[in-house]
């Protein structure tokens, strides 16, 4: 088994133990199924569910203005505080649908919603796949019926399958630490078709968690919020979490957050042509959102990006992404001096870079994939 | 002779002629030479001198908070409504040189004018290249000597070439209407060196301009400003417009923004890996800043980039940029009704597309290149 905590950015807290990742934590089951939106029979449609009543839950969604159905079906008509279950298609993101895609999304949750005796506003949808394409829902209604009726703890990884578009492989784990269970999957390749990105991430757990949003927000603050393949936000992204609270135990220190950050990295490790993933720590920085935007120019810089991947440890592209951050602002002449950036061209899959601003004390930091012939070929080269 | 004016989104005015392109305005000379930076013997320093004590003049620098060094000389040391001179090399962009780059280019501004007889105040300097090494200050005044020695009225594509780093080909032209000539040279390939990119202008004319920054201002607000290769901007930009007066005749109406856009539009079509350009207008947007960053948005998403590229008429990349642009706000959903694509997958080298936001009566417009396999090329596989 590999393990999801070998990256040099994320550590599995002491004492916690990776257990197979097809196996749900506690009180959860999975469902998945082929229904016809993808070609070849690769399973396209999936559900999940929380066998407690008390389950306690946070639900994440994307800010882009031109939201998909399903994220303005879970903003307008679901409970996130108590989400029971989630269905998922893949094939399609029922974005840009207009009216009718809002209604296609409404009967999706309501079709799950009853073949599992649940509420409508139980029930968060998220979908990912081409855009601008009308969904098929009566395959999709079909499809979530019977994912619904062959649910199973251990179908993890069939979910996670389920639910993938251009991902190179599954992104599923599960941890054992201090008495609770946690176990996630996530979906997520920079671009999934020609069109738009999604990144997609569901998490249950047996702890106990107070504040679900609070914790949510936080861990995803400090993992999937500190990404980025190619600076494009998406209309479908979506993070679910969920807690039965069984253990009447909380969650350790600090799990949620590299639950969600090993993921994360995948996401950035399968990025559409990725190649190489580096980390920029921007440190000296007057505030925290002037360390953010130094990093976040730096990180999504196509000139970083190539040089990331021609192995070529150029400072000056750092230093004129910073200024550029800045611009008509006052900056010490960065150099040498302020910039780390020799693992940039060392043969490492992992290059950590970083500026020192000199001018206050917050500092910010994002991790990014390289830009490659292979990006180009999947985006310029398969067309719709 | 090619016309720099065989692009749909220039125009010659009525009435005015294409000259020559290596003869400059009446009153000005350039001279150029190799002095030593660029291997291979190729010219690499240029200075251009307006004959007339009278010259009225305007000059913007790149905002970029990491400026080179002559640019920071410009800004501190130079008399920017009289400049009668400019020293410029190519080769080397004297950027996070620290006191030492300056120095040298105080330096080359005083060698510039104690040969041409002039004070230092009156010299501007501009340097391109590579960057983060030692400008080799000797090679460079004994250049400028030289050059300054061999000026003529009819060396306009000669010192054109002198400021080339990457360009495919040098971009200067002349123009006469209403009894003036303006002349104009610039480069700029999106990235030049790698580690920078640079764009400089250079702009002369006997006519009469009251107001030099204003009329500089406007018309790079509507060329240079509109324009993007990879959304980096450089640390060593530069335009200077000169003029004489001695017409005693304004610049027709217009005139100056459609030399600088015609000279704006080739540095996008020349940008690094270019094969196609496209020109983003966003209308209906509720302010002029919402509209421009939803068009650089949509200009800058690699997405559109390499759709661009792929001749793929793929409307929802711009509904996601869109969206992006516009993240955390309520929006009409985009689609075919309001978003012009086809020309994405035209078999023309120029596109056209548009979107239609629907929330108010501003609107904005860019020019972009594509992102192709060379672009990767030349980015990732040259290294330093």
């Amino acid at each position: 088994m590999t393990s999801y905590f070998d990256k040099r950015w994320v550590k599995l807290p002491r004492g916690a133990e990776e257990l197979e990742a097809s196996v749900l934590a506690p009180g959860f089951r999975a469902g998945a199924t082929h229904c016809g939106l993808k070609d070849g029979g690769e399973t396209d449609v999936a559900v999940l569910v929380c066998d407690s009543p008390d389950v306690k839950s946070s639900v994440l969604l994307t800010r882009n203005a031109a939201a998909a159905a399903p994220i303005r079906v879970c903003r307008d008509n679901l409970d996130a505080a108590a989400v029971r279950a989630i269905a998922v298609n893949s094939g399609n993101a029922n974005a840009a649908t207009g009216d009718q895609g809002y209604r296609d999304a409404l009967e999706m949750q309501s079709a799950t919603a009853s073949a599992l005796g649940l509420d409508p506003r139980e029930v968060a949808v998220a979908e990912t796949g081409v855009i601008g394409v009308p969904l098929e829902i009566d395959l999709v209604t079909e499809g979530v019926r019977k994912a619904a009726s062959s649910l199973g703890r251990d179908r993890a990884t069939g979910f996670t399958r389920a639910i993938m578009t251009t991902d190179r492989a599954p992104k599923n784990l599960s941890v054992k630490a201090g008495g609770v269970t946690i176990s996630a999957q996530a979906k997520g390749a920079g671009m999934i078709e020609p069109g738009f990105a999604t990144m997609l991430c569901f998490v249950q757990t047996d702890a106990q968690i107070d504040d679900p949003e609070a914790g949510l927000r936080l861990a995803t603050d400090r993992s999937f919020e500190r990404i980025t393949v190619d600076g494009q936000m998406s209309t479908n992204d979506t993070v679910v979490l969920q807690a039965t609270g069984e253990t009447e135990t909380p969650l350790p220190h600090g799990l949620l957050e590299q639950v969600l950050l090993a993921l994360a990295l995948e996401v950035v490790a399968d990025g559409e042509g990725a190649e190489r993933i580096g980390r920029v720590e921007v440190t000296g920085a007057r505030d925290p959102g002037e360390a953010e935007r130094v990093a976040r120019a730096i990180a999504n810089s196509p000139l970083v990006k190539t040089a990331l991947t021609g192995r070529d440890a150029n400072w000056g592209r750092i230093a004129q992404a910073a200024g550029m951050a800045l611009a008509g602002e006052e900056m010490d002449e960065p150099g040498p001096h302020s910039i780390d950036f020799q693992e940039l061209g060392a043969e490492t899959d992992e290059a950590e870079i970083g500026i020192a601003l000199g001018r206050g004390n917050a500092s910010a930091h994002v991790y990014f994939s390289d830009l490659t012939h292979e990006y180009i070929h999947i985006n310029a080269e398969y067309t719709t």
